[in-house]
Order: structure tokens, then sequence, then C-alpha cells
């Protein structure tokens, strides 16, 4: 069987009829679908439909509400605008503070969002895109289950708590980078247990805090955060700012919630964005053409900047469409047909 | 000869005899003394009187103020509030801006102090302290000199760039981290140079860009960020939103502007304060007692919380007073009485 190329609507309306037929709302389905959507057009598989069976499986267990409506709290005279996304998946929660957010970062320089009682299932550059697209720096965090080890430590305790900035570019995609804090995502570690694969050193421990490249004891102890203790202090200060400030879950209460690390994980979280335009008012200089310079001596060193792959992937798409197999367009039709029976 | 042991007062006393000898004002004299005094008495060595003669060095160049006097910008109706440090140390500029951060934080949940116009000599710490001193979450950074290369170029572009935060806590020091986002201190490199060891895989690489274990090599080639892409990402953020953003100095602008390494920078500086309890406003549990748990939890797995071991010798400066060699005690009493003159 053959390749299938489909326009971004294509896609869009094939996802939406999947996640309707799973009893989720108009505006929970169109902001979910909306991400899955920009995972498959910039080449993030793992972003992309690939999510879909675990949307339903959290629909399934009801740990995620499929007709939430977000509430926005403009808590005026604050720079804090809230959401509280009423159980549902942050998307729809991100939408609607969007706006109110990139309002009061232009009129106070800085201002955060925060998304209370979500579920969260994507990246965060949609997120980090969103502010940039408003002409914001953006630095947006959330935990995760506790899955990682803080260095020294033999239980997981820390989230892979990713960790995202964007930066406007007039001319351009914005610089943008969206990393776990651990040294490898949970699923890289399932992939190569799947094919029988020893993992690389420094990537996790065993049960007793051993040092283990073995993934089936990966799974059992903990994964480890990137650059030793140092991303284990990124991880906790994301466990703190997102998880405790913002009064939602930490990655160990996750964790307890769920009982599994196969559903979407529920808690918050932390979106601040930054006026450059206000930050830099008064100054010699242009930010955004400042910026420029440094991104032109970045690329000319033979570095790259974070996002180019995803980037050239979107562009292929815009062009050519999004390529799915025979296999995921067959995939998609079931889960579109059984709905919450396609998933145990 | 025998070590002599002082109080923080004794020491102070000193460390502004030096200072004023040389043409400090009393604004920038205290500011200075004080990180100089925390960082003997908390057995940062690095961060202490060792600092004196890049002091010196630095007034002698004409590359800081000595007389400087930091002006606060207000501006109202913002999250953001500005001290123009004058070309003075950043210490005086920080210390008049803080309230007024933590107080426009406290009402409007988030809020930035910008220095611009600053000559930073100390680590970041002081000033995290600062802000959880005032019951805030604080998020501090600043770029470098250009010695750092993005990962997978071959040009030091990026400085050592510190990234610190830190979270109040009411019966204990705060937590707080403070690290470079390079994988070592340059100040590492010197010693293994002096010392004529051979640097750790993955710190460095040459002129040409190749990895290097050569100290020589490595001083004229570029550090590497820590933890790989991730460090590097971190680190360019920081020049955009700590140099850029606030209209100040980026690493390459600094090492054009200084011409040396072996002058403290001048820049700018990016403080972020929240108020844990704004932010937490009707939603369950105390923050600050929620955090204690994860901390709990940390200790017990048998990690440490970064700056423990600071905390040690703070606890045991403050009881027992801070010992100095007896030659630095004669290497302090010598800039005493030549100021400037000890210095090239």
């Amino acid at each position: 069987m053959d390749d299938v190329n489909l326009s971004q609507s294509d896609l869009s309306g094939r996802v939406m009829a999947v996640l309707s037929k799973a009893g989720m709302s108009t505006v929970q389905t169109e902001a979910v679908a909306r991400v899955i959507v920009a995972g498959e057009r910039d080449g993030c598989k793992s972003h992309g439909i690939y999510r879909l069976e675990g949307v339903l499986r959290t629909i399934k267990a009801g740990k995620v509400k499929p007709d939430a409506v977000p509430v926005l709290d403009l808590n005026e005279g604050s720079a804090i605008v809230k959401v509280n996304a009423d159980g549902g998946f942050a998307n729809a929660a991100f939408e609607l503070g969007l706006p109110a957010l990139a309002e009061r970062a232009h009129k106070l320089g800085i201002a955060a969002l925060v998304i209370n009682d979500c579920t969260h299932f994507s990246a965060l550059w949609p997120e980090v895109e969103g502010v940039t697209g408003a002409g914001l720096a953006g630095l947006v965090m959330c935990p995760s289950y506790a899955t990682v080890a803080p260095t020294g430590g033999s239980k997981p305790l820390l989230g892979t708590n990713p960790f995202a900035f964007g930066w406007p570019r007039a001319n351009a995609l914005p610089y943008v980078f969206d990393f776990a804090t651990s040294v490898a995502a949970r699923g890289e570690i399932e992939l190569h247990r799947r094919s029988g694969k020893q993992l690389p050193d420094g990537w996790a421990i065993d049960a007793d805090g051993n040092p283990t490249t073995d993934p089936e004891a990966a799974l059992a102890g903990a994964m480890l955060p990137f650059g030793g203790h140092k991303g284990a202090a990124i991880g906790t200060m994301i466990e703190l700012l997102a998880g405790i400030m913002i009064g939602d879950l930490t990655s160990p209460e996750v964790l307890d919630y769920l009982g599994s690390t196969a559903l979407s994980p529920s808690h918050g979280e932390l979106i601040v964005a930054m006026s450059p335009r206000a930050f830099a008012a008064g100054r010699p200089g242009d930010p955004f053409a400042r910026a420029e310079v440094l991104f032109d001596a970045i690329l000319g060193s033979g570095a790259r900047l974070p996002s180019q792959r995803r980037y050239a992937a979107r562009e292929k798409s815009l062009t050519d469409g999004i390529t799915l197999t025979a296999a995921e367009i067959e995939h998609l039709d079931r889960l579109g047909e059984l709905g919450l029976d396609a998933v145990a």
C-alpha cells in the first residue's frame, strides 16, 4: 500500500472525527487537533497522531473531561492571568488565555499565564509559538510524572519536566527550544526495551539507585536528569514554579493521581511572557535586529538553531502536504469508527 | 605563620579599606564588600577576597566607575523596575532596586528588575538570596565574556552565562542554585593549565573547533556548554533575555569592549521575582509547606539540595568566624596599602 498525502485541513478533519467520536466537545477537539496536526506537519511523530490513543485512554479512564469548559480569570490589577482548564486538555485553556496574557505582557512588560487543572499531552512548543506570535519572548514549563531521580538520589521524584523558550523573529520562524530536563525521553527507553538494545551510559539508574544500561531495570528505576546536578536543579525549579507555586500537582502527585504513565498527565502549566520592546525601551539598539546578529553568528560558526529540523519539515509539509503511511490512515479510520472502544 | 580568625565585620572593614583606597565611593564599597565577605563566609573562595585584584584592575583600566551613582527608574504602571548602574558595580544597583522589585512582585505577582550599564564580578546567589529574603521566588541571569561555543559550532559566542534560581523557606536558608551554563568555569581550565593537567573530555574545543583536553588549546579555543545542545540553548536564551532584551551587551560585545577576560565584565542583569502567595491564591495547599515536602523527599532519597555545602560553611563561619591564612591577610594588607598600585 502506498503512502497518502494529506493537506493540513484533511488531516485536521480526520483527527477531529476521532476526537468527536470519543465524546470531546468542539472547543476541546479543535484545540487538541491543532497541536496534533502541527506535530505531524513539523515531522514530530511523537507528538502527532501517535498521541491519539493516549487521549482516548485518558478519556476512558476518566482522567480528563472531554467536554471541559475552560474558564478565564483575568485577575485584573495583577500581572498574572489564570485559566482553569476544568479538567480538560491544556490546549483549549491556553488558547483562551493567550490573548489576555499577550495584552498584559505588552502593557506591563512581563506577565504570566497560569493554567490549572489541565491534562497535558503535547510538547510545549505550540504554547511557545503562540507567545512569540504575539511579538513576545516566552518561557514555558510544566511538571510530568515522577520518573527522574535528582542527581545522587535513588528514587524518581521529578518529571521529565519540559523547559521551553521562544524569541520572536520578524522574517523567520521564531527561535524556539523545548526539551525534557531528563537525559532522554521515557519513550526512548521504551524503544530500546522493545528492540532489545542496551541504553547508553548515564541515562538511568535501577530500583536500587545503581547506574544501569538495561531498559527493563531503568523503567523499574529512574531516568537521570540532563547535565547532572544542573539539570536536576532545573527540573526541581519546574516542580516548584509550575507545580507548587501555581497551586497544582507536582510530578510525584501526578503519578499518584494517575497510577500509570500510560495516561496523559494532569497538572498545571506556567507561561511567562516578556515584551522585548518594553524591556529595551530607552536603550540603544533594536532588540529584534540585535537578536538576528546573534543568530547569524551562531549559524555562521557551524552550530544550528534549535527547531531547525522541525521548521524544515514544516516548510516541506506546507508545500507538499503531510504524508502518512497507509497503516497510519487505517489506524485513524479505525479510531474514528471505534472511538473509546478502540482502547483498553 | 598561623591562620587568622576574623569576624564578618573585621573582614568587612579590611575589604572596605582596600576598596576605599582604590577610590571607590561609600555606596559602591559597601555593596561590593558585602558580597566579598559573603563569599568568604560561605566558603566560596573563588568569589571572596580573591576577586579584589580583579576589581582593582578593572578600576585601573577605566572599565568600571568607582564612584558611580546608580539611578532607580520606577517605571510606574509597569512590572519592570530599572536601575542604571551608571557604569559601577551591579551590587549597589541591585541593592537600590530590590525594594521596588519586591513591592512590585508582591503587588502584581510577577515583576522584573533590569540592571543596565553595570560591571558584574560576583556570583548571582547574593541577588537570589535578596529576592528570597523578600518572600519571593527569583530567577536571575546575565551574560559574561564570549568564551563558550554553541554545540556544533567552532567559535566562542556565548558567555559562561550563569543561571540562578531561589525559593524562599520559612525555617531554613532558601533553596538556591547558581551555576555556569558552561561545563566548567574558565578558572578551572586555568587551574589545569597551571598544574600541567589535561582537561576531562567534553570540556572544550580548540581554535579549529576540534575536541581538546589540552588547557592551552582550550583557552585559545572555546569552552563547551553543559548538557550539550540543551545547555547551549539556555546559554543563548540568557544572551537574548539578559543581554539583548534589556538593551545591554551580549557576551561577544562584552569581550570586544573589554579586550580581555582579566577584567570584570560589563553588561546588564535580569532578575525576575515571583510571589508564590499571589500565584497560589485560591488554590489548595500552602506553597511553602508543599515545597518542604518536596525538599524532604529529595533529601530522603539520598540526593542533596544545591547550596548545602555553602550553607554548612556559612553556619560554621557564623559560629566560629571566618578563617584566612596569614598569606591572605598579608595580601589584604598589601592591597590596602598600595591601592591601584598593587595591580598592573
